[in-house]
Parts: C-alpha cells; sequence; structure tokens
C-alpha cells in the first residue's frame, strides 16, 4: 500500500525506465570487466567533467531565482538553500584530483577543458534555469540527488579495481551522503511547487533530457579514455603520466 | 582602546558622513514636524515602494554569484545565505499596506508602480551584482542592515504620531531584529572578501551611492506626498481614500 | 594554387569529416528511399524545430555583444549585423508550415513545443554567446551559413516527393540564397577576429559540437516521425491530420 | 497645421519642460561665464564620462532584444541596428580625450574610473533594458538623440573659450550629425512600437528619469572641477597636469 503521488509515480517509471536503457549499453553493461574500470585515468577524466559541471552548479540553480519574474516564497527559497549547498563542490572534484596524483597546482591553468559533452550539460542546465517553466529544473535535482544509488555498484567496483581509498573519492562520498537529505527535499519541493500538469511535464522532459545528457558525457569520458590507451591526440594526454604511476605501484 | 579593522573605520566614517549630510537635508530634519509624520498616506508611500525594491533584494543578491566568474567559496556562501534570508520580505511591506487600510487584493494587479527613484535604486543594485568588483555589493548590504538603528528615532515618531501598532510596521520591526544579526555577518563577510585597497574602494563607493539613491528615494515618496496634500495629480491618488479614513478615526 | 589561410583549411578538414561521419548515418544514408522524404509530417517536423531553434538565433547572436567585457568594433559590428539579419526568420518556418497545411493560428497558443535535442540546440548557441571565448559563435556560424549547399540534395529530393514548390519552402530557399553572403561575412570576421590558436580552437569545438546536436535534433525528427507513422503517442499528432490530406492529393 | 501624434507630442512637453528645470539650475545657467567653460580639465571630465556609457550604449541597446520574450520583428530590427550603429563611439571620446592632451595609452589601464553618477545612469539604461516594458528605452533614445541641439550652445561656447578645433571634438560633432538621422528613426520606431497608452506612459517615464540622470552626470562633472579647482582629493587629478598645459597655450 502505497499513498505516493502519481506524478511523483510517473517521474521515477520514466527515470527507471531511462536509466535501464542507459546501462544495457555497452559502456555502462561492459564497464566493470573493461580495463578502464582498473585505470586512474579514467576516474580522473571523471573527476576533470566534475570539476566543470560542479563549478556552475550552485551558479545555475540560483540562476532559476534570478531569472523568476513571479513570486513563489518556498520555491526561492528552496533555490538559493540549494544553491548554498553545492558552492564549492568543484573543490571535491579537484581534491580527488590531487589525491590521485594529478598535477594540478592552479586550476585555472592547469585544469584541462571539459570535454564538449559536459559543456553541453552544463548549456542545457543554464537554459533549464533560464527559459521557460522555472520549476523544471527541479527534474535535475530529483535524479542527480538520487544518481550515487545507481552509481554504488560503478564505484565499488573501481575503488576496488584501482585500489583507491575513500579519501581519494570525497566527491562521491560526500555527495553519497549529504544527497540522501537532498533527495528528500527535492520531493517536498516538487510537490509544493508543481500545481498544474504543465509543471510535471516540464520537470519529466528536464529530468529525462538531463539524466541523457550526463549520460553522454559518461560514455564521452570513456571515449577520450579509449583515445589516451590507443595513444592517439587528446586534450588529456597529461594523464598518460599517471596511468604509468599506476601501473607501476 | 579599539582593534577595529582600519577600512571599517573608513567606511564606517564615510558612512557617518554621508547620513549627516542627508538627515540635515530639510525632509529629514522636518520630518517630525511635518503633517507628513502622521499622515498614514506617507508612509503606505514608503511601504510601496519598500514592496518594489524586496522584490528584487533577493534577485539582486543572488545575481553576485552568477555572475562571478572566479571562485571564492566563503564570499558565495554569504551571497546565497544573504539571498535566502532577503526572500519574501516584499510580503512583510504587502501586509502593513493591507494592515493600513490600502486596499491591494492581488500585487500583481493593484499594487501602484515604484517611483522611479526607487526603480533607479533597483537598477543600481543590479549593476552593482552584475559589473564591476563582485564584492562591491557589501557595501550596499552594510548600511542598510544598520539603516534601522538611524530609523528608529523616526518609527517612533511616526509611531506615535499616526497612532500604530507594532503589527501594522511589521516590515520594520522584522528587519530592526534580524538585522542586528545581519550587520555582523556583513562585517565577517567583508573582512573576509576584501583582500586589495581597490576591494575597499569599490565597497566604499558602492556603500555612498546606494545609500544616497536610498535618500532620493525617500525624499520623492515626500514630494509625492506633498502632490497628494496639494490634490496634484499621481499615481497615489488611491491613498487618498486611506488618508480620509485616517482623519476620521 | 591557393592562399587559404590554415586555419580556415583546418576547419573546413574538420567540418567535412563530420559531415562525412554524420551522413552515413542511417537516418541519412536511407532518408531519400524511406517514406520519411515523401511524407509532409517529415518536414512539418523540421520546420517546427526550425521555428523555435530561429526564435533564438538573433537573440543568442547578439548575447555575445551584450556578454562581452572587451571593446572589439569590427566584431560587434558582425555581431549586430548578424543578429539584425536574423530577425523573425521563425516567421518563414511559419509561414511554411501553414502552407503545409498545419493549422497554428496563434503560434504562442498553437504551436507543438521543441523537441529535447532542439532546446539542447538552443541551449548550447546561449552558452557559446554568454560563457567563454566570444569568438567561438563564429564556429556554428560558419558550417550553418554553408549547411544548405549539404542540404540542397535532400531538398531537391523532398520537393519531388512531397509534390512541393518553392512557396512552400521558403525558410531553406531565402535562407539559400541570403547565406552565399553571410557565408563570406562569416569567413571576414573570423580571420579577424580570431587573433591566437587557442580563438581558433575555440571556433573549431563550437563548430563541431553545434553541428552534431543540429544533427542530434535532426535525427530527433525522424525517430518522432517514426512514432507518428507507428502510431504511438506523440506530442505532434495534429499532424497526423497532415499525412492524411497528402495521401488524398 | 500640424499632424504630429498626440503621444508624440505629450513626449515632447514632458521633455521640454525638464530641460527647462534643468537648464535653470545653477550649473547650466552660470556655466557659459563660469571658468569652467574655458577649463579643457571641465570637458576631458565629460569626455571621460562619455567613454564610460558609451562603452554600454550598444550593448544596453541590443540587452533589449536578448531580453524580449515576446517577438516584434520591426522593434527587433530598430533595436539591433541602433545597437550596430553605436558600436565603438567609446572610441571617439577617446580619441578627443588624446587631442586634448590627457595621457591615456591603453584604456583598460589608463582610464580613470567613471563617477558615481555616471554608473547610475548606465546601471538605469541596464534596467530599462532587462526589466519592465520593452519599449520604454524608446524613451532615453527620444532625447538623447535630439540633445546635441539642446547642446549646440554650450559646445559653441566651449569651443570659442578652449580654443577648439573641430577635430578636438568629434565625439560631439559626429553624434550631432548622424543624430538627425536616428532622431527620425527613433520617432518612427517610437510610432510602431507603442500600441497601448500604458507603452507611451513607460516611454515618458524612462525619458524623463534618463535625462534626469544624465543631467545629474553633467553636474557631477561640474562639481568635480571644482574639487579640482580647490585642490582637493579626486580621482581625476591626472586632469591637473591638462590645465596647466593650457594656461601655458
Amino acid at each position: 500500500m502505497t499513498d505516493r503521488h502519481p506524478e511523483l509515480e510517473a517521474l521515477d517509471a520514466l527515470l527507471e525506465h531511462t536509466w535501464a536503457e542507459l546501462l544495457s549499453r555497452p559502456v555502462a553493461a561492459n564497464f566493470l570487466t573493461s580495463p578502464a574500470s582498473a585505470d586512474r585515468r579514467m576516474l580522473a577524466l571523471y573527476l576533470i567533467q566534475a570539476y566543470h559541471y560542479a563549478s556552475h552548479t550552485s551558479r545555475n540553480q540560483a540562476a532559476v531565482g534570478v531569472s523568476m519574474r513571479t513570486s513563489n516564497v518556498h520555491y526561492l527559497k528552496y533555490v538559493y538553500e540549494h544553491a548554498l549547498e553545492e558552492v564549492g563542490h568543484e573543490l571535491m572534484a579537484l581534491h580527488d584530483l590531487r589525491a590521485l596524483g594529478v598535477a594540478i597546482e592552479d586550476p585555472a591553468r592547469d585544469m584541462p577543458a571539459p570535454l564538449p559533452e559536459t559543456e553541453v550539460l552544463i548549456a542545457y542546465l543554464y537554459y533549464v534555469a533560464n527559459f521557460g517553466n522555472p520549476v523544471q529544473r527541479l527534474g535535475y535535482s530529483y535524479w542527480a540527488e538520487s544518481a550515487y544509488g545507481v552509481g554504488q555498484s560503478f564505484l565499488d567496483g573501481i575503488t576496488a579495481r584501482m585500489n583507491l581509498g575513500r579519501e581519494q573519492l570525497t566527491f562521491f562520498h560526500v555527495h553519497a551522503d549529504i544527497d540522501a537529505k537532498h533527495a528528500n527535499d527535492v520531493e517536498k519541493a516538487l510537490l509544493k511547487a508543481c500545481e498544474t500538469p504543465a509543471d510535471w511535464k516540464a520537470v519529466r522532459r528536464a529530468a529525462e533530457t538531463s539524466l541523457r545528457l550526463n549520460w553522454a558525457m559518461i560514455e564521452a569520458e570513456f571515449a577520450e579514455w579509449e583515445k589516451l590507451e590507443a595513444g592517439e591526440p587528446s586534450d588529456y594526454t597529461l594523464l598518460n603520466q599517471l596511468s604509468q604511476e599506476v601501473s607501476s605501484s
């Protein structure tokens, strides 16, 4: 027996379906048996992208409030609370990159550029914040705050295969912890902020689209790892030094 | 004996000097003996402007974070915390207007437009958020959070002369209470965020300019009251009904 | 013998390579023998997306100038000239939709929503305008202004198969005409605005990324057509009426 | 006999009344007999402000188009045409400053900061572009394009008293020339873009407010000149060198 809101159930069903499709594709399905999941360059590729999109997360969250022309006190409070909590999360990605041994002294100078797919994800989150239905960004938060559940088996796998400790994976572990609380907040915010079927439809669209863009980013990280592995030109060749350190350990 | 930071002392001195000049002008100097300070239309004129600028305060505060291209975790946290705390303050002004008897059912439809001087103040706060030194907006917060101290004698005067209770002046009393806490926050934020003489200079400039624009708004409210008193055309003639109610009470 | 700038040659080579890959995929390779290329619903799906992104083109072009913090007179002139020339191009798409028989009286009310892939393209063009290297948006203009060359065989094919006249395809024909002039402008603007290898790299990245997003939009139009053909749920079922009209002609 | 639109007549009457009031104040009324009108420091103070606000003019003009959520092809074309024509006008102010002998090699480094009143004017023009009725910015253009008429007697006066040639006053002379054309454009744009009394009211408000802010800037230039004359601290003391050159000529 459940009294879950039917619109939340519809959103859950959509995301479950989308995740299932994405996880059945080769990159996910074969990941834990691929050499990539034992290669710290793969993790570094992920963390570099995380550094970039996390640098924008609190900004595009706050932009929802700046762009809103109507007043919805409860939702605006959620927006700024959430923007506040996301400040500086890129520094966890930076910490983990350094813990892996990536030589980044000054990120403004040394951090490799994001992949195009990372920029597309960032771009979409600003668009979602600045245009259209202001509640739609909750669709992104909704799956993002619970994604570390989906990612747990990957995280366990790479932790074991790359021989890493919790202190080298703060970006994941801290998010997994705080996101338990956040997921609950997002659900409450959705139930308060969504007043019409059009609101829920906008949320579903932004949820599915941002999840697909996020996954496209992850597949692009894998493709970039394949380039490194094949010795092809890449903006990330500085990670090859890392790879050698790992294999010598 | 004091260990107050010399830049804070310079900022205090500038604001003290500016306040002294503004308060010596006729509108302030004669206010408590003017019929305006016993006329609820004057208070309503103030609250209508407060409704308008308060509708933008959390937005132009959050805009500082959205516009910043560099990362300063401590300052960004201050920015979003403060944006969060300012959400919905326009509703206190709306409450007080209704408590005074101003007939505003739906603010989007019934609230009179702001005075031009109010729009200029709002405009400047967005400019300060979007252009130039990102710490400069603290100059506005610095004086604004302590202004209710300066305003206390005016508040006491109109409370007595207009025969009002605390429940009709929530905008002032709630701000006076929370601003004690905020003033302290702003000072800490200033000391952390300002790293160079240029930062402090930008803060001083934004502080003085926004204080002067704020005062120009108040003087414009008085000028509009004079129009109402003289029976001249005004966008605020709906307040004349209020005046009659007051005089009949 | 040629004196073409080596950076332009590199950009051309990248785009040629990218186009070749995209056009070799099933949607393009099989299009002219697919029933889709004889089905006006397919054209309408394209034009609805064109309506949406063209509504943003002059805005995200002008946004480059609004966001620039440095002054580059020649480039700013290009930006506003180009924004000017793009104003209202969505009306050609609207005209053609109506000429096809799609019942859109008031676009604000009757125009179907864009596909998610269309929003992602729009989002990316705003991002390119507002963040990063301000010259990078020329990468989009560069391929977009010459794309009607690539599209000519498709245009000829659908014109014949759908039995359409030039007056029902103004969006394509007008663009093909004015883009001859524009392509030349973009090339000149690139040669003036790009001063460093980093500028050219940013242009190449934005060119390839926006071309891929544009193509993802076209493939999504095809996938939506397949849904209509299969009688599946779609936001575009109003086009089925159109299809019947066509088959009866 | 006249067929001038009554709303244009009302706008003209408002501006005539406002100009009359501003020009009757001491700064204007006494200017041509004040030593300031023979002192190149005064002109330089004006040109430095002109450099700053002109750097924003085409941007805040284009921002009207970027911010508009509705489509008005004629008005959008006016917006971008006008943005285009305003590009780079700050360079005329820079040219004239150099012709006067002000040592500005790299403006980003050497140009003195704007006065606060100049920033307030710039801030208001962005606000007018980004908030409220999108046609309201025409109110600024309307008086700005014809202001060189009002300024002609001042221009003649200072040209004679400062012993300047046309080639040192390009900012004024070029504007006077092109503004004859522009004033006509603005009038046409107003008549097309304003459809309701509320549109005209928004235009009148923005016209009067921006004119008053512009004049406040000019009075602030005069106050700054008085500081220089009195040997008081100022951000513009580099102009004192200029004054000596003038008096020695």
